[in-house]
């Protein structure tokens, strides 16, 4: 259009007129072009362009959505807005692994360990929690000592030697997500899957990896409470990652309830090296075998998943996996006799009991209620400078289809300052349901597993 | 949902969390009640939320749109941040014309006097041309002296003596309209009908009037390209009136080309003068006397608009406009002298003719173009900082359905700086459409009467 051309000219700021000129676009429906999308995402990053224009394309992209090859150039983007890992020293596979999030979701701190006892290296770059959501930095950290903050160079040079390292965002990963995810945060236009699809994947196609197991949470306790929401978000992360050469996979699979019987940091820990023993929950460890099947299958290590969850059970069962775990904590400082003795680990001074008031079958868990009451004894964040204390947190004593009788203890709740005790059990009572049968048809614990076109 | 409970009590900044929650409910296509709107707009005009938020809101809202309930809450809300005037020493009936703008679109500087002239008061708040429509403010400014910049107390007194009064938006009125105008600008969400509505209808009704006639614009040289969308945006703005009390009317009138044969500030203020001696262009003094007869018969002046048509069209013949409108300018400062001697308005160093290539019939005049050729001869203004020329402008001799001979003039150019001159005179040449045959039917100047319940 001729008006706008001329405004271009003649205003002042002829980034911030072209950049409304885009916002346009997306507002009315158009399909973005890769240059519009990059010139997004380097004039904001660049500050070239205020705030309040970045987050009224926000929220025209969260309502109008994005195309597949815009939400794979908006991942890119984000992606080359800062460093690329690459490691040309490193001649095996590597292969990581990304949950979107959920309560008691710690197969990470497993995972890591496991597969790169089976030879396939795994970078993988953790977050923090946030809300009800547990974070796998969170949980490292509650090991005395453990340094999640390392450099690039660290990071590079113990994954080569122990092949696992888990380290935080750096700086120079994907700073264009930082700075998106501040101003999404706060102009509520977060739960779009097409900005989580850039933002999760920018961040993880930066780790260098060859193939990407991505676990998609459904249920009560996830960001994705509606399977059909997971399994779309599923498919467009897949996409991006098969647009960037990546060999994917996604398994949705279930937060209707808490993942194990463990909900705070420390206790997390803890329940991570009971599956290293062979022991602990079993709907983590199915779940740990499965994922970890995957990684080994993706990494080219087996031919089939099978095989790969059969070599993540042997690297279990032999001890190998506990070693790695041993060897991964004490490279990155950790004090590793907690393996042996979790009295190391920080506990809780306090603990008060959940019982049920009725008899019957526990049929459904609030999951995010669970997260939150963990949250509120301080072993969550609410917002991003809040600290955590990693000793707290809940042990579930019944789960979905447990029996239970009248008084009997549904949860311990674990804590150091009793201010929101009150609360958090007042949640918790409610979080439970006891109904007089089971449900009919149980959830599954893995939904639904969608495929690349590579995988 | 306890998440966002627990969240807005947590945090910090409780406004700009409560803010977000209000953003997602319009983003997600709920209805906001008249609190939450009155939320949004107070706790922007009182600077506690920052723009990004806001800006997210606006975006949200323009996609989604707004219902009635909701357009005249934010009408109302933006009305009340700042000074709604009344005239309670004044006993006459309070009536005034809004155009939502156009090319040549000059009838507010004779429907005042001529309205006033009528015993009927004129309180007309009026605004500056951007882009390629012009603004009343800046035609009477071309009159030498007219002070447009009254303060409320100047206003009242001479509307009180005169019947009518022509100024500028005051600081104190509608203040939330003018910052939130400011970041739509900037920000991709200048043209939705909700807004423009709430915009328009926020300032005009802090006039005090009894009753608004609206002239809404549609062709290519209006905002509202498309007939239904003028009427969709007419019959918002007759709504929100009736929901304040006020008669409404609204005319949806034709854009299509330029009104009148005078494009230009001091050429517009000429060809009103000719008109209010009974003279000018038949399609100006056609819509004026249609215009002027709806404001006397909402003023209660007359019984039926064709009576206020003939009244108008008395008031012009016995010379009672123009001696109003020379009343007028002298008490606002301007020298009156202009309207026996025009050669005291600012008049262009040169000009330039514009010829036809073609011979046949004007079958169209793309009229935006017009507009913009003569904004670049520096006649508007393409952002609000810019000083305009008041003396350049065209002279259109030619209008739709013409008859032209090839090299036979079609517009004359104004103008004193010769910059832009070729690419005006080849927007020019562009903008007119010679045909073999005129169009079997003509567009009619007024569209469609959209009245109020009560008009």
């Amino acid at each position: 259009m001729r008006l706008s051309v001329i405004r271009v000219r003649r205003l002042g700021g002829p980034i911030s007129m072209l950049f409304v000129e885009v916002v346009k676009k997306k507002r009315d429906g158009h399909e973005l072009t890769r240059n519009e999308i990059d010139f997004i995402v380097s004039s904001f990053t660049g500050g070239e362009v205020p705030d309040y224009q970045v987050s009224a394309f926000l929220m025209a992209a969260f309502i109008r959505g994005l195309s597949r090859s815009e939400t794979a150039a908006l991942t890119q983007a984000m992606l080359h807005s800062g460093e690329v890992l690459e490691f040309p020293e490193i001649s095996g596979r590597k292969v990581d692994k990304h949950s979107t999030g959920g309560v008691g979701d710690k197969t990470s701190l497993i995972l890591s360990p496991v597969v790169a006892a089976g030879g396939v290296f795994v970078p993988m770059i953790s977050g923090r929690g946030l809300g009800h959501t547990g974070g796998t930095l969170d949980k490292l950290e509650a090991i005395p000592g453990f340094n999640v903050n390392l450099t690039l160079e660290q990071f590079r040079s113990i994954l080569a030697k122990t092949g696992c390292a888990m380290i935080g965002q750096t700086a120079e990963v994907a700073p264009a997500d930082k700075k998106l995810y501040a101003l999404r945060d706060v102009t509520g236009t977060v739960e779009s899957p097409f900005l989580i699809c850039a933002s999760i994947m920018s961040k993880k196609l930066a780790e260098g990896v060859d193939a990407l197991v991505l676990d998609v949470k459904t249920g009560s306790g996830a960001f994705m409470k509606d399977p059909e929401q997971a399994e779309f978000l599923a498919r467009l992360m897949v996409e991006a990652g098969e647009d960037m050469g990546k060999r994917m996979v996604a398994l949705i699979t279930d937060m209707d309830q808490p993942l194990g019987n463990k909900v705070g940091n420390a206790l997390e820990v803890e329940e991570c090296i009971e599956v290293m023993r062979g022991g602990g929950p079993e709907d983590l460890r199915f779940l740990t075998l499965e994922l970890a099947g995957w990684m080994f299958y993706l990494g080219d290590r087996v031919q089939t998943v099978e095989e790969g969850k059969r070599l993540a059970w042997d690297l279990i069962a032999t001890g190998q996996a506990l070693a790695k775990f041993r060897e991964m904590v004490e490279i990155q400082g950790g004090d590793s006799s907690v393996i042996d003795t979790p009295s190391v680990l920080p506990h809780a001074q306090h603990s008060a009991t959940v019982f049920s008031a009725a008899e019957g079958f526990v049929s459904a868990i609030q999951c995010e209620q669970v997260g939150l009451a963990s949250l509120i004894l301080g072993g969550g964040r609410s917002k991003k400078e809040d600290t955590i204390d990693p000793a707290v947190g809940l042990t579930l004593h019944k789960k979905v289809g447990d029996m239970v009788r009248s008084n009997e203890t549904l949860c311990t709740i674990h804590y150091n300052d009793d201010r929101n005790l009150g609360e958090a059990r007042q949640m918790l009572e409610n979080a439970f349901t006891v109904a007089d049968h089971l449900p009919q048809t149980p959830r599954p614990l893995i939904h639904k597993i969608i495929r690349g076109k590579n995988a």
